[in-house]
């Protein structure tokens, strides 16, 4: 499982109309609108890495509206070492 | 439920000991080394408001070699239509 | 009690008329038109965290002419230990 | 009256500490430890603006462990026209 | 005696139409087309700290082509030690 | 095949000795000292996407000597028309 | 040979033609839509040196809907030791 | 007379014993503490072009403490019609 | 001679139109397309510092389709220690 | 002949110091301290592109004091039409 976070500036009018359309496309996880430089943060959360073009750059980058998209991959996620039962990563 | 995004940048010669010191600490839901300008992303969920204090100024920026966090807050979350049983906030 | 700082670019020609139309919205407690890089700061206190989604995403950030929205939350206030009858947080 | 917000950046692993230093000023009328790229900010109050002098490069700036200040002053403020009995300036 | 910079942006192309019309402002002192990232410098000096909303936002940032306007005020000028008969800040 | 650019920042008296370190690395492709704000460029391509972690992370970063790495992942390669006998993604 | 990176800034609903348009054109090596604040990054290697200002001013800074162009090159290649037969310079 | 506005970063416990040492210096005609990114302010007044190398490079920026200078100058200065005699510009 | 390097942001599809036009304007010794963050950079020499008000805001910074220009003026000019026969100064 | 520009930060204190250090090496043809926000910039005209390497990493960015260089190539060198006998290129 690949972990992205996908940091969205949009038209400021329009936040919340944005964020609902960036919930219904597929492999999105979670979206706020957020306090901050950026208007909304969209989790991703992904089996096969080839879908991140799919709901980055061919999804969310295409809604009318938004006008830049930063995109943060995770490397590895930390646990608790009392719950690491296996090793976890971002790709699990 | 608040949901927050805690932006962490440190010495890069430990970003591992530092993120695996960021996720022993309370509140701290989700932690990771990323991609980007950031070096580690901490995902905080807390029912109290109050606690954020603790978990950031008072907890992650407080560990040796964090050089500096740059905290951002959800409003509010937005979910597929579909699956709004209930108005999903930041804070549910 | 919620206290927000919301710093708001705008076209400068409107700075007076924006300023004014951001203090007649609920939970906006000073509004400030400012030296520096922004153009006007708003200052929320509000009880209940949700009402910051209906405050700036959902209020300010609609204004036509605001271009961006900055919004930074209290997570504690100080005070002077004189004055500290009770544990006063950004949340009193 | 000028109201000034003084944006403060510090040492990561001290910002309770300096914030707790900064509400002991005189002339500092709140202080927050905050979200977003600052670390704390102070609100000035002041009737005087020489005061103002005496309160920032000559009291906030010097205290250990502060990296930079950043002061914005309010140019005016602007009130709910229901309650704006008389100009409510920033001076007032 | 208040003392203010504005920095000012405009459209490239009329630099020197707004240069001049900002020199008409009642309460600017100097203003002069500069190297670097500003476009226009005005020096604003002013006796009472009220009349700097109406030269700036009321009128520096009205003017049209002025894209963004970042206002910077002394808090305290110094003098040569030998020059210093009275004390000269900002205000006088 | 995941197509990673790490951006490097070093001290720049150390330029191509920190190069060579980082070109002994495990699945460092290419790296080169270029022109512009950053001073090294490395290309990574891996097959498995967990080994960025050991080689971004847990290896350029930890140099001494490195200030900072800010990586870039590819979404998806694109090619010729000519050239493209089958979907030739980042991952290929 | 000269390497060099181009990062792309366009408008976010067309990542992918214009990546696709700047993979059709002479001297491109490689075209990647990417993560972090760029939205393509081109590698292009070029024997004369010259080359480079038909491949990026005149070809990829004239596509529709390209925004801003940041171009780096290689001083030097740096690769492992024992692969180092000859000089291997960003100019092999 | 080259109109030139020098601003200066400095350690922030140390602003006003360094302003004054700017003010000490030859050249320098007015000196502030301010509001905003910067530190201080000195404006300088020369005659001769060559005077601006002793004042800024060999002067200001020599004071222990300074940590960044960023100077700007004057192509023209713009004077209210009515009292523009002969052209006014920044050398006059 | 005062000697400027003028930093020109423009339209990134007109680059070599624009830098054609700068080069046939009065005072200017040398443009070039150019890597980086900047598309051209102009390199003024100028016998009388007057002469720069008209060679940039006056000049470059009106030609259709420039959207910023920065321009950087020397302070003196070092040659090396054996062909320094007079004293070489950026007004030489 | 390959046209760079080389702009380098270095400490406040030793401008004149590092830009006459900077003069004395090959490769090097003009050297000036500089107004804005870089300290000095040195222009460097080389027949080889290989020089560049040992010029700027090799040469400017070892010199003790330098915190930061950032080089900038001519794509292509622009001249009056009138004078241009014959394509007069960053590399002729």
């Amino acid at each position: 499982m690949v972990t992205a976070f996908v940091f969205i500036t949009c038209e400021p009018q329009r936040i919340s109309d944005i964020a609902q359309e960036v919930a219904e496309l597929p492999n999105v996880a979670e979206v706020y609108s957020v306090t901050g430089d950026y208007d909304i943060i969209a989790v991703l959360r992904v089996n096969a890495y080839e879908s991140l073009d799919e709901a980055v750059p061919g999804g969310i980058a295409r809604i009318p509206g938004v006008r830049h998209t930063t995109t943060v991959l995770a490397f590895r996620r930390y646990s608790r070492r009392d719950l690491e039962a296996g090793f976890d990563i971002g790709l699990s």
